[in-house]
């Protein structure tokens, strides 16, 4: 047995407090399963007065020195955000060491810049723990399907708005009070921001698509809508065609334009078309029984077909494993003097604007109770090159409910129909639109 | 670009066709990911004439000159059974060549001789598809658990009883009727042993219990009971309290005799009870829902929590999607000159056998409807001491029907108490027993 092998950790919170105690609890396992004992180093945090106990000598405020320190063998990220943690990863690449984050929105952002500089030290960088927490993902994408086309990723990979959807359907109630009780019960944070607009889950979307098609995509090419204008109606009508309402991250690679149909084959003019929005998704769906704060991500593949996965997708201890698996990983690559499989972007694909790309909608509409509505309506479809799957029309008093459900066009047709839906004399009003995914 | 990887294929049945076209389809996809072009430089089969799709220069029946030959880096494997190919293997380590297998069988009985003759080699031997089809699944219990304890691994890792028990289910058929079908449908083989009596799930599960618990664990080790015995009465009472049958395959670490509570901590004298067997879980259960050819495994882990893998088990199209995988993890480590971490069997932990290991009985009593009847059987329940949990009593006429499910009890005293109820006067006959799983 060598030396032990040394680990900065960065941050210490709930995730990084979780590795800590891990690391010491099973020390021995670890040892056995590495080959070389694993210590940790130090701890960078702001104000070490509030880490009692942490070892007053492992922490410091210094985290540049503590990454940069010779004796230093991985650095575990668990700040989050963007600066400082940018330049600190770079410079712990710099000085050689490998790294384990849980960082995604760094990852979005900054992923290619990053993997080029791991790659340059010929050092690992790996973030299991960035995207829907415990659930070991990124390496079955990285890995296990590296031997296969993939076709779609589609994910409930945000907790906190799957909570909230979730309460709303149980109780009925709308969106401002389902975020107020998950703020309660500590499922949403103070400024709820980041995960019930979307972006917690858009930069998991950008993580998922690069490493599902081999491609570079950041955040910036995710289009995003949020959970905060879906209301109990939507949820309702949802109920009523067999639907219930989540927040899902759709990754596609898409053929060209006006096909609609997944790649090609040979894969020229391929794009990929990444979004995050809130859609109706059939109750048979295996997604729509993910309750709660749980996460799952389903995977279509050319030859593997279906998979899914699924787990927590957050909290301390979750969070702390998928850290851990890594560890145990790079640590490994460090103990045979080698470096794992980084990650290619060759693809190369074009981002697909949110326009283009084919989607269906749920509209349900107020209308006069006459004789032809239903035939003025439908041309309005017609007119915009959008093609009806099914349409229900429910009678009450000189008024009507039509719910209709399309088949696939491009977004932007389908927002042109139901902006000119809401200016005809017939429709009373438009009372809900969701997009609706899954549908076979 | 160096020169292409060389890969020797064993075996060309529907898997190793579908490998030689993913193969040939995905060439420049492949080249991509692996930094290096990989190329068939033979396929051994028995009947070459039998293979008219294969470009007959690459035909050999001498498998063992292919695994041996200078210019051949990789070999995969899809023969399955145990010999020739243990042989074979043995041959490829020596020579130098990594390995990818899919073949449960062989890693089940030989897993240990064979991780050593690849680590003393210095090359790879990696086996995705041995459990779970396109699951990716080993890799993830291999690698991204590796930082985390495992307590259980419960797994429906065989189609063909999985789709028997799901036809019994739907049409309320007995065993020989549903397996009738599912020969002729092409989902069962002709031979369907390896099947319907657990040895296929068997296999699986002690790869699963060695890689999950880092210790060794055979076949042999493993507690077998497979599904003819099911009845229609089975299903029916299954159902009757909210519960499916399924065929399961059940990996537990466990603690000292007595305890009946996961491993202790320290994990001194735990031990592993791996057991294949059929058994009622509740319909809520995530892997109640798994039906047809589907597999699924759900895993418990002390930081992760639970986590569930889900897609389709068998096939040739989706087992060589974990075939490729495994053969870009390996050409890739070729690439760099290195190998991936091999499998740790230090924990060392014994084998319980099923006597000892705890489980819960579903248990379907005739019983003739007089005042005491009850009160007596619960009370040969007590003089094994197995606690029961819910009973419930439906008379009919001068009969009652007793359902009966227990605690959890050691698996022999449940046994015992099931022979003593078939000896007492008043009970009549017993009409179904069952183990239960995933009841809380």
């Amino acid at each position: 047995m060598t030396r032990p092998l040394k680990v900065a950790l960065l941050g210490c919170g709930t995730v990084g407090t979780a590795v800590l105690r891990l690391l010491d609890e099973q020390a021995a396992d670890l040892t056995a399963r590495i080959g070389r004992p694993v210590e940790v180093a130090g701890v960078a945090v702001r104000r070490p007065d509030r880490h009692p106990d942490v070892p007053a000598h492992l922490l410091t405020t210094d985290a540049h020195g503590l990454v940069t320190r010779p004796d230093v063998d991985l650095v575990v990220e668990v700040i989050g955000g963007i600066e400082p943690v940018r330049s600190l990863m770079l410079a712990a690449f710099e000085a050689g060491k490998s790294v384990v984050s849980a960082n995604k929105a760094l990852l979005a952002d900054d992923g290619g810049e990053l993997h080029a500089a791991a790659a340059k030290a010929g050092v690992d960088l790996y973030y299991e723990a960035a995207v829907a927490g415990a659930i070991p993902l990124l390496r079955p994408l990285r890995e296990s399907l590296a031997g296969d086309q993939l076709r779609r990723v589609v994910g409930i990979v945000n907790g906190t708005t799957n909570y909230i959807l979730s309460r709303m359907a149980e109780t009925g109630h709308g969106f401002t009070e389902a975020l107020a009780e998950a703020t309660e019960l500590g499922y949403a944070e103070a400024d709820p921001t980041a995960d019930v607009d979307g972006f917690d889950a858009a930069a998991k979307a950008a993580i998922l698509a690069s490493l599902a098609f081999h491609t570079s995509v950041t955040a910036s090419d995710v289009y995003r809508e949020g959970i905060s204008a879906v209301t109990s109606t939507d949820v309702a009508r949802a109920a009523e065609i067999d639907c219930t309402v989540k927040l899902l991250a759709i990754c596609e690679r898409v053929g060209r334009v006006g096909d609609g149909a997944a790649g090609d084959g040979d894969g020229d003019g391929d794009s990929v078309a990444v979004r995050v929005h809130p859609a109706m998704i059939p109750t048979a769906h295996p997604l729509a029984a993910v309750g709660g704060a749980f996460n799952a991500v389903f995977v279509e593949a050319e030859a593997a077909g279906q998979l899914m996965f699924y787990g927590q997708g957050a909290g301390g201890e979750p969070t702390a494993s998928a850290v851990l698996g890594d560890l145990v990983a790079v640590a490994r690559n460090r103990v045979a003097g080698t470096a794992g499989p980084g990650v290619t972007t060759y693809a190369g694909l074009p981002a697909r604007p949110i326009a283009e790309t084919p989607t269906r909608y749920h509209v349900s509409l107020d209308v006069a109770d006459k004789p032809g509505v239903l035939a003025t309506v439908a041309q309005e479809f017609a007119r915009h090159g959008v093609s009806i799957a099914t349409v229900r029309q429910d009678g009450h008093g000189d008024a009507a409910t039509l719910v209709i459900v399309t088949h696939s066009a491009p977004d932007a047709a389908l927002s042109a129909t139901v902006a000119a839906l809401r200016e005809m004399p017939a429709v009373r009003g438009v009372t809900s639109i969701l997009r609706v995914e899954g549908l076979s």
